[in-house]
């Protein structure tokens, strides 16, 4: 390795790999269920109910976030957030987390040990047990950052988006229209031109910081998962694309029709309909049985001529995704 | 959706998510160890030693393969190869894979097509059993294919690269340098100044093709992993950086000094020493033991001064790695 000039703060370029990895590796180590961690060809982790739960989602500078508005601590955390959601959807319990991380080379290393960070902590805050146990490292002139989630079910059978039953309650536990209202906020006053510019705390209302710290770091209640699983949820999956899309992919696979009462959704329900990202979860549950986290927000209908009917009526809602158009020519 | 044109051969950017998806995953179904495969939020795999082995690794166009060069299908079949030799490389049988593939709006749905067939061929060929079981498909300008495989232990210990013993034989299993040979004939005889050119498959000389072959669609040997640690492996773990690198890298992990005999590497020493991306089996064995498809090419010494001696004199081979300067500017 040639001698070269170094600084408090090297970009990846300047770095050999292994000097990343163990920057990195050095903030992501905890307690954990896997048996063999970070070091070998392939992880080992735990799988006491002779099953694991796998999910893999990936965020791309550009469609999924922007590095004028997200940092590397908010960019792990969400990135943590959005697979532990995953998992606990099917009524598992996170184990595992393996990171992909495709870097360019003019990233500061500190971006990195930050992200690293987040990681750890929304694991430490979402899924107690839960750590980095593998990655990998590679060059991209694009960030790219591409996590896989494993969970155990603990004995419990997995609970699938398909099997919602006639006259069970519909209900969800977390956020809904939040993040969906902090992406807002940034499209709408972080902005010159197309550009993204960095946010100013101290312009924002308590409100506005709230919507934020839902798009940018996203809570998503990840113990309910499991728990509505034991409770005897019949049908899970986390809204990622916005209420109305996801019930009506729930009311597809379950060959119902989901009727949601729009009192129900908060002062802003159109907003709760059609908003993504929050990664609330979304059950169904039979009559009666509702566990502590959970509200109810409708009830499931014999099928019909609609997947999704709210307050009686069909509902022209989609999700709203303005990275849609992304296009980085123009930022 | 609004209504668009579509041709034969559309871009991935006038289709659908949807329509990509059940491209992919039509060509990807296959008997697998899924208890949930793809449609929901997370895959349920069966995992019935009660652990599961877990390996990511990323290919990123330009420093991992180049369009001109690699067609989908390739793409495919070495990303699942490379994964399926970590898993194979712990003692594991693979049993899943999960594809986060990140895609220019103007690739080619022909081209997601072979690559999904690549996958497909490759777990049949290398890994009966193994198929993809989820995966997620984000867009990016930087062509991007994250894989995380997954393996079972069948009851077996995980073989480590840190159980080498002094006295044990060291073997290899698989090819070594032939990667780098056909990595070196498209650098050497592919290139119009720094641009990567299709190869002229009628140029080649039958040696030229196996080698190309090798670094295009490796052929590591999966199945003997697993049936090397039922041998009594002590160590072992997929070549990819080179035997030099790798073994060194044995060698520092199990605290000892691993003796290599330039006879037994074949006609080119040096190359299968400085050669990467074969992803042959490296491991140790006690002494008498050695299962069929190994050969041994050194033995376990003693901790010296050095990690790796060849011929009994320090080794001064470092893995071979003509993309670490890839530049995006440059081609």
């Amino acid at each position: 390795m040639p001698s070269r000039p170094r600084d408090d703060d090297p970009t990846l370029g300047e770095l050999s790999e292994g000097e990343i990895l163990r920057a990195i590796l050095a903030r992501t180590a905890q307690a954990t269920h896997a048996l063999i961690g970070p070091g070998d060809d392939a992880a080992v982790i735990a799988a006491p109910s002779g099953s694991v739960v796998a999910t893999t989602d990936t965020l791309v500078h550009g469609p999924d976030f922007r590095l004028a508005w997200s940092s590397g601590y908010d960019l792990g955390w969400k990135a943590a957030a959005v697979n532990l959601a995953d998992v606990a959807a099917m009524g598992a319990r996170p184990t595992a987390l393996l990171v992909a991380l495709a870097v360019p080379r003019d990233l500061r290393l500190s971006f990195v040990e930050r992200l690293a960070d987040g990681f750890r902590e929304a694991c430490a805050a979402l899924a107690p047990g839960c750590a980095v146990v593998g990655g990998d490292l590679t060059v991209s002139d694009v960030l790219t950052v591409a996590v896989t989630a494993l969970g155990d079910l603990e004995g419990r059978a997995p609970v699938t988006r398909s099997g919602a039953r006639i006259g069970d309650v519909v209900a969800v536990a977390g956020e809904l229209g939040h993040a969906a209202q902090g992406l807002a906020v940034l499209f709408g006053r972080f902005r010159e031109g197309d550009q993204p510019v960095p946010v100013d705390a101290a312009a924002l209302a308590a409100g506005e910081s709230a919507a934020l710290a839902a798009q940018l770091r996203p809570s998503p209640p990840i113990g309910l998962g499991p728990f509505a699983a034991t409770a005897g949820a019949t049908a899970m999956m986390d809204i990622s694309d916005g209420l109305a899309l996801d019930a009506r992919r729930m009311a597809a696979a379950s060959e119902v029709t989901i009727a949601l009462d729009s009192a129900s959704l908060g002062e802003d329900p159109l907003r709760a309909l059609a908003g993504g990202e929050d990664h609330a979860l979304l059950a169904t549950f039979p009559a009666g049985i509702l566990p502590p986290g959970f509200r109810v927000i409708g009830a499931v209908a014999p099928r019909g001529e609609h997947d999704l009917l709210v307050d009686g009526a069909p509902a022209d809602v989609s999700g709203w995704d303005p990275y849609r158009d992304w296009d980085s020519t123009s930022g």
